[in-house]
């Protein structure tokens, strides 16, 4: 299955990213490892949790979880060369966002959430391990504050449950859009979209 | 159900609270409605998480979602002039926080859970929204520092608990301990009550 | 059961050490109790939820809840003779580690998981508490850039699963992992043994 496929990699690609944020805070390779797992796989780990989905995808399948470790290490070893590899890191970033966010919306609709549900379920999936990593680096998640990444996740599901409903394949659907959402990510790191801000200044609390 | 109409206004102060949280530290819309569901549901999805109830209320009823949804984004754009509001959201917030806590309880009670964790049951469904909004924000939790805020929530509980325990009927039971707790989290808003602090200087750990 | 009064020591250690850590934050009590509940709990409750083992601990024993709190009070008590007992507060701290390492690899083999998913439950048990009070009084967590202390915990928990397969009968086993495990963690102390740094300057992301 392709989306099998895309998910090892995506999930390497993450336990990297989560690996140099580590490296930016000094830890040691405990922190590392730990910080690279919770990148990889808190996104779907939250989403397991919130909907009740037991054994959690790690627990069942623990391979995920050598993998992770393995790609967190190798990260701490080419990481005097990674500003060569930074578009490299963006690009399988942007299509692990995708990957995992149809991953999520699969999932969901399989157990029978209602679409709102589905939905949010393709985001924590594809977003969140991010979150998970920023408040363990103790820092306002990055994707709050900035760039157009969440809200990608979730019209990347939408458009999937749309294409579905109107009984397209569910094989077609699935690469209609990863192609689509991926483009989508490419574009909005290249023209630096954002999200409007809200800035409020006066204490209420 | 008075208990459900005090809800859905308390889900709707508790979301704008937490949209003025995340404007204070500059999120995109995004963000905003993250924090607002956060805080306002946040605390009973804990809670659910604890006890192991499956499902968490707003995948039950996704309408809870776009109730604070909503509410975010009408805070983003009436909050210039809501320090007009500052008390009436204090008041709000009050009322949210004894109805949380009596859901709470309600809840864990019904599920049969011992004493002390219908109490915390009600604690966590009131107090911990809060709690979370600020982990994501990068804050050290505010109740945990200022105001007699989860402290009204125990007793609320516990006042709630003993009054069925002398057989008092469960609506007059609750109407009871809305008016008495909002009428101490007023009191205890006025005159600035507060937990003794506990200040520790040297190392130990 | 050995192991059971090593725990509510083990609990008590931990719940006053997360009650100082409360203290240099300046919480009010309430921040307090709750900092040492989590300190106490947070990992064994960590544990459970991300196995899907309900009830918690806590939730089946609410009598656990009264240790830590009673515990963390204490602390607040006897925080200004705190410094004379740094020493027996490492000591108990580092027995805690090892009997909550114990617990949790013991939890986690009785309900049939696979050996990794054991090594991680041990270790969620023994050293998340941490984790979870350092989140909370909003720090990087500390053992994720200092002292060896995780590796310890899952050391311990690998030579513990060896001398089952090993056909070692489980209370021996467990007599010398406890006693290894808290030699290694003394030593740990005392010769300031810490896991590589890796520190990564360019931005990546």
């Amino acid at each position: 299955m392709l989306l099998s496929i895309i998910y090892l990699i995506a999930i390497s690609a993450e336990a990297m990213t989560g690996a140099l944020s580590a490296g930016r805070r000094r830890m040691d390779l405990f922190g590392v490892v730990m910080i690279a797992c919770v990148t990889a796989l808190g996104g779907g780990s939250l989403r397991d949790i919130l909907l009740g989905h037991y054994p959690l995808g790690w627990v069942k399948h623990p391979e995920y979880l050598g993998f992770t470790v393995c790609a967190a290490l190798i990260a701490t070893w080419v990481a005097r060369w990674m500003h060569h590899f930074r578009r490299t890191f963006l690009v399988l970033d942007g299509l692990g966002l995708i990957a995992f966010t149809l991953i999520g919306c699969s999932i969901a609709r399989e157990a029978g959430h209602a679409l709102p549900i589905v939905l949010i379920a393709g985001m924590l999936t594809g977003a969140f391990g991010g979150v998970l990593r920023d408040i363990l680096c103790n820092e306002v998640p990055l994707i709050f504050q900035k760039e157009l990444y969440a809200i990608i996740s979730l019209l990347t599901g939408a458009v999937y449950l749309l294409l579905l409903h109107w009984g397209v394949a569910d094989a077609t659907a699935i690469l209609c859009c990863l192609g689509g959402g991926f483009a989508v990510r490419l574009l909005a790191i290249h023209y630096r979209w954002e999200m409007p801000k809200f800035v409020y200044h006066d204490e209420v609390h």
